[in-house]
């Protein structure tokens, strides 16, 4: 039966371009034509070889670039599936996760995995600015869209503004309960941005494989008397986020 | 002789951790605390085998896992070195290139590869609200800071607004250039940012293996008329670029 790719017919590598990334084209077109739509199974790379009539060396060339551009993704053996559409990430507005995945017409969902007592590693201390191996709050949680688990976030509060923290149901908004119950309000943040490779212990929380290239978002907010109140590493799925910015020149 | 690194000793897999990520702790450390600089050339990974008596594999994972996360690089066929520091980028200032690498106490230097009339492919048409295949000034740079190329950025101008721009010299800021000669000031900046997979020939003219870990930014500039200014895809080495927002609160 021939597949949604095989009806583009053979790849060529005109002008010079190397055969795979002629292949590469022809999948982007049929996902943005929408022959493959988001969550759909792509024909497994026997198929497409039989399909296109392409080396397996060269299909998987063109698997590995789409999936570097963040179009396609892979489960564990049950191989590719076209990506969902990524949401757009703000970091000039003050949106929560949960607000700013509502608001395009997505469904958020938050999990909590674990809260933990650490010891500060010296790095975070001079974040909270005090001594290393100072406890923290340690709260790591699995952050969803549309039931696909896109984040995984490891967020430190210092126990001495937040005490009891792990009493609270942790799986909404975290910044609403430190404003509500410790009267903790962030006035600033800061937000730094950069590609990473997702480890071995967040890759199988989210269900890749380690090593799938990800995006660090690391977020610091502090309150009016520049206490630290959150202290956020966001590790992101790199298909799941787009980062927009929109400036005018001040008038 | 011992490498900076077979100072640290054998690395050990304590608390579960892959051997690899021991041995990837023990390299950052060593490039933190400034045992191995910027620009330094890593031990062979053979000489790595001998010091560390890890195999082979083991040593490749750690190699890039630090390569994916921007700490260590490697050039054609001479091994791997210590990433230079990254600029910091924010997309939140108006700043050029040339302006905030300065600010940064690095040298930042911009060399014009080619300036083509290239008929514009439907979306780069839609962008600019011309008809699929109008001719468009397509202007293809290569930026380097201290000597190392950093980034190569291909800018769409619209020759209707900017007749004869390729006469200007263009190793400079076309910005500026747009400005003087033809009045098109922008007023309005839309900054789009997303992880990406270097392909073959922007590779090249980086000087990096094809597949390298990029990131991808992409800018368009509008006039107080609404007309775009300046269309531009920017392809940076990832380990070159930190993004960076502040943000308080609005009084």
């Amino acid at each position: 039966m021939p597949s949604a790719i095989s009806l583009l017919g053979v790849p060529r590598g005109e002008d010079d371009r190397p055969q795979y990334l002629a292949l590469r084209d022809q999948i982007a077109s049929a996902i943005d034509l929408g022959k493959l739509s988001p969550g759909a199974r792509l024909p497994s790379e026997r198929q497409l070889q039989t399909d296109t009539g392409t080396a397996r060396g060269t299909i998987r060339e063109a698997l590995f670039q789409l999936e570097a551009e963040g179009l396609i993704y892979r489960r564990d053996r049950s191989g590719w599936y076209v990506s969902p559409p990524p949401v757009t990430y703000d970091p000039t507005r003050w949106a929560g996760f949960m607000t700013y995945v509502v608001e395009q017409q997505r469904v958020p969902a938050t999990e909590t995995l674990s809260i933990e007592s650490v010891a500060a590693p010296s790095a975070v201390a001079d974040i909270f600015r005090r001594a290393p191996g100072t406890p923290m709050h340690c709260v790591t949680r699995r952050r969803s869209i549309d039931g696909r688990a896109v984040l995984i976030e490891r967020i430190m509060v210092d126990p001495v503004l937040a005490p009891g923290l792990a009493e609270h149901d942790l799986n909404g908004s975290l910044t609403q309960i430190l404003s509500t119950h410790y009267g903790l309000q962030a006035v600033r943040n800061r937000v730094d941005m950069r590609p990473c490779a997702l480890t071995t212990s967040v890759a199988e929380m989210l269900g890749v494989k380690p090593g799938t290239p990800g995006l660090l978002v690391v977020r610091t907010s502090f309150a009016e008397n520049g206490a630290v109140v959150e202290y956020d590493h966001e590790y992101w799925r790199h298909d799941a986020i787009r980062v927009h910015v929109d400036l005018q020149v001040r008038p």
